[in-house]
């Protein structure tokens, strides 16, 4: 029997499944984060190691080399991060050198969201990134470029141009806004001026910061005017990726797009005006419920990597979390 | 002889000047950087003292308590910033308890730029912030919330939007810019997918991107569409300071504005562009040159905070550098 391994390596942790040639997952497993830029490359692939060694023992089966593995990483962009992952990845024996694959974690995403099928796949959660690939497997990235870069639409870039509005109305360039309110209380302050201290003083992550964009789709729907102008704002940049990885390949009938991630799929009212921008700007667009998890696209994944194309109808049945 | 104590207090030195009552600067000196939420307060303390220290020996006077010491110190936004650092003055001795006065350091460029006039100070150097003071003596600070939350306009937000723009056209969501080519030959790098681990793998500082700036005003100059965008987007923000600290104040006849820090006063292409903004939005303004350094506002504070009001002109013959 051929074992095929597919690996989701994310920012927080990372999953492995171990799936045969006729589609049926086996085992799967998880560990810690594997994103080499934050972690360090040594970390990265002890955890990869980790949780493909406990998708294997879930099998019942002894660890391998598999027949070919799929590695979808968060922080592999560029070139040179998937040759330094696959050296890894090979030199962790996860397959056997020539037999490992390393793409972007959007790469799972997109596979199985979309069951494998061409079209565009926006993940919006604290960033925001887009993948498109189309019918003769051709793919573009578009945005990804990180917090400092790229940050409109996702609950990062939500939050900290809600901020940036609170401070503006706090001397008056920008009009009056809830938000300032929100903003002292998420910070838990009780003037406007000690912000710089507590925005300074100490450094925030991304997620801390994009920990204030609830608040924000809470004061749109209770009627704050800025509020409201922020999630429209962030909405059209989404839109602008799909936009941008649509033109960029080619989708005769209009390509499916799948929303993705905490903000994207978050409901009303940002979802659809999300829904209401992609339309407007990609009006050939079909927006499609996702059809499954990051788990099935990197199983997808490992089986077309590993030759096994078109891959067959998954089963899932034995795994207990497929997301 | 009464001795007033003005206190320049930077993110990079510290500078300090012992005028007496009559206007007569007779010593100055320096030191390292004073910006409490930077380097701690105790080590602001230490470079306050030792810029006053080097102030009163250069005036050939036994270092001692001044009549009245008013410091202008970068980081100094909030009511709780101005307390903790007079407690640290007091403590270390610059001038009896109650003789000492904590402002934010745009006070200094204000007092100097305008020679203890009324009206506007814009500064756009790495970051941006503006001041206008009326003629009762009212204040208000439009901006100054730093990198994170106040960007635009500055060397760092002219930056940071020309290496957003440079992302957003290698995934094709913007058109075509120089700024690309120039972004990538600034980081050193061969493929714009390199951006991500350039960016995140080692945190940056401000000043480190904003060095971007100036090619930013040279694509500009040369007719780079993009690059002219972001410098007119630019001019705009610092023109909306203005006019966030004009509308705060009274002034009947419209402000006098001066321009400081590299960006602002930079040429052309950038002043001309925020000097026309600032008419636009701020028709009654009259910008004007500026008529002294930081360091005649810390003297000229100095004599104010200490009740010699109005302060006689200045005589600044004795001091090496005035700036």
């Amino acid at each position: 029997m051929s074992w095929y391994l597919g690996i989701d390596g994310g920012g927080t942790h990372t999953r492995a499944v171990v799936v045969s040639a006729d589609g049926v997952a086996a085992g799967a497993g998880g560990a810690g984060p594997s994103n080499y830029h934050n972690t360090g490359m040594e970390a990265a692939a002890r955890n990869l190691r980790a949780a493909a060694d406990a998708a294997w023992a879930d099998a019942g089966l002894k660890a391998r080399p598999a027949e070919h593995a799929f590695l979808g990483c968060a922080g592999v962009k560029s070139r040179g991060d998937m040759l330094r992952v696959r050296a890894a990845a090979e030199s962790a024996g996860l397959a056997p050198a020539g037999a490992v694959t390393v793409m972007n974690d959007l790469y799972n995403a997109h596979a199985g969201g979309l069951q494998g099928e061409a079209g565009v796949a926006l993940i919006a959660g604290t960033g925001t990134n887009c993948l498109g690939i189309d019918h003769t497997g051709e793919s573009f990235m578009c945005g990804g470029w990180g917090w400092l870069l790229d940050d409109e639409g996702g609950a990062f870039g939500l939050a900290i141009n809600a901020l940036r509005a609170a401070a503006r109305a706090a001397d008056k360039r920008a009009p009056d806004t809830r938000l300032l309110a929100a903003a002292m209380a998420f910070l838990g302050l009780s003037e406007p001026d000690d912000m710089l201290a507590r925005f300074y003083a100490q450094p925030w992550t991304p997620a801390e910061i994009a920990a204030f964009a609830p608040v924000v789709t809470r004061l749109a729907s209770e009627g704050d005017a800025t509020a409201h102008r922020l999630l429209v704002a962030g909405a059209r940049a989404l839109a602008g990726l799909v936009a941008g990885a649509s033109r960029a390949l080619v989708f005769p009938r209009g390509p499916q797009v799948v929303l993705l991630g905490s903000c994207a799929r978050g409901g009303a009212p940002y979802q659809p005006l999300v829904e209401a921008e992609i339309r407007k700007l990609c009006p050939s667009a079909r927006i499609v419920e996702p059809k499954g998890g990051t788990l099935h696209g990197a199983a997808i994944n490992a089986l077309r990597a590993g030759g096994v194309n078109p891959p067959p109808a998954l089963d899932f049945s034995k795994i207990k979390t497929n997301r």
